[in-house]
């Protein structure tokens, strides 16, 4: 196999990392360069600081999922439409360089009010997959814009955006709620969470439940301390609200960082909900099968 | 009766106005200064500016409702507790100067999750009462925090807060939605309000829903003049839809600006909700009210 270098760009942070033949990182780096702190034209001298080095392997393949793709990133790299597997990926691959550097393409779906579209999640869903050896999963990405992914017989079926992490963060810095809430986020309170993921369930509309932060901190129910973990609670909790989870349905799956993770995982286990909890490396896995597909073909 | 100066004091607006015996404004005037903009131990300056002429008539007596009464006001209110009708506020009126000015508690009741609060809406509640000549009704006060109040026999029983208006804002000016809707308001779209509306129903969850205005737009299904009625919609309708509305029930009462009972008034049509809408004039009645209320203890 080809030397694999695994790119995963965002709009905050440059991932890379340098693969073996499994997949597994050998050599990991992080940059704060995520595509918003790039200038137009910027993207390739970017690149060759995080991974250049590396590039100089003879035959060396880069590939890149992520925000990159984004009209505001590297190149657009054109969705894939759903219901969509490794290999039609690999097959709508964006090539920067020929047969040298490739952009994964994101996903789009329709729903029922509007398309979705999503730029990695389909890369770790893959990668989440293959780690797991499943075919079948629903597979659960938070961040700035949580991802639900139905996987059937290794293909992602349709997918669902919450902008949780996004209202996480207006709220948190920006809202009537800032002012009871202390300035630092401190340890995550488990217990407030929980409480938080209550309040969501119990009123069924988060315009409703999110002034509870502030009453609550009004009559000295909630201290500023606490009243991070409660916000996220509630976000969380509205976004686990509308999924009709069932405790007799399979286990989902849970990838992403490890400060999210942990927090998810307080609020489905709290619900009676199981879970398995995957890292950041689905990411590495879903690029190398991704590799694994093109050398197939080739 | 004795002269009456009614004042609406809320966060970012100071209005005022000399009322006749029946509660109806003889002269009016709004200034820029909400209790936000006030430094503490300002606020009698600022009032004098504001109707200090009007307060030399004899036996004059001011009443004051809203922000005015919180702890970062004029002079802290302590709530009120519901079930409350007008004399039990007649009757809790926190004093500034003795028989001469005085501020309107506002109230607080229990809720599922929380206990909730408002300040000023009690009072436009009793006068949007007065004014309909009603003892039984929903009044719906939209607004940054928006409120839904249930009255019966003239008392408030119970009501909930929505942060609507604020949640708009922060999505309008700070999320990712800003980057794909034109910078200035220009005329309300009522077809992209309708559809937002719709969107928040067939939706359910806020959090998914509002990511509609994203991918909408990125697909060319919204344009950018009418992505932000389209998201105003989507925010209203999402406050409404957790109102279990019902077109057999006797008609809401809507109270608030001219702009925004505009826009709830064609989310409400569009849903088939009977409603009477009233203008700012209902704080005036509340305060008249209360004022009638005191004279008859004497």
């Amino acid at each position: 196999m080809r030397p694999l270098v695994a790119v995963d760009w965002g709009t905050t942070f440059l991932r890379v990392a340098r693969l073996d033949a499994a997949g597994s990182a050998r050599e990991e780096r992080e940059l704060p360069r995520g595509i918003l702190s790039v200038e137009p034209g910027g993207f390739a001298a970017v690149f060759q600081e995080a991974c250049g080095d590396w590039m100089q392997a003879p035959g060396a393949l880069a590939l890149i999922c992520g925000m990159a793709g984004s009209r505001q990133g590297w190149m657009e790299a054109p969705y894939a439409a759903c219901p969509a597997g490794l290999s039609d990926v690999a097959n709508q691959l964006t090539w920067v360089e020929p047969d040298r550097i490739a952009i994964v393409p994101g996903l789009m779906c329709t729903g029922p009010v509007a398309p979705d579209v999503m730029r990695g999640e389909e890369t770790q869903t893959f990668g989440a997959l293959q780690l797991l050896e499943r075919e079948d999963a629903v597979v659960v990405l938070p961040g700035t814009h949580s991802k639900w992914v139905r996987a059937r017989r290794g293909r992602v079926e349709s997918f669902a955006t919450f902008m949780t992490g996004e209202f996480f963060s207006l709220l948190r810095r920006h809202s009537i709620l800032a002012r009871t809430l202390d300035e630092d986020d401190g340890e995550l309170d488990d217990g407030a969470l929980r409480r938080g993921v209550d309040a969501a369930m119990t009123s069924g509309n988060l315009l409703h439940a999110a002034f509870s932060a502030r009453t609550l901190a009004l009559v000295g129910q909630l201290t500023p301390q606490a009243g991070s973990s409660y916000l996220s609670g509630l976000l969380i909790g509205e976004e686990l609200r509308s999924r009709h989870l069932d405790p007799a349905k399979p286990a989902l799956v849970l990838t992403g960082s490890p400060a999210l993770v942990r927090r998810y995982g307080v609020a489905l286990a709290h619900l009676g909900i199981a879970f398995e909890a995957l890292g950041q490396e689905s990411a590495w896995q879903g690029l190398a099968a991704i590799a694994r597909c093109l050398q197939e073909r080739t």
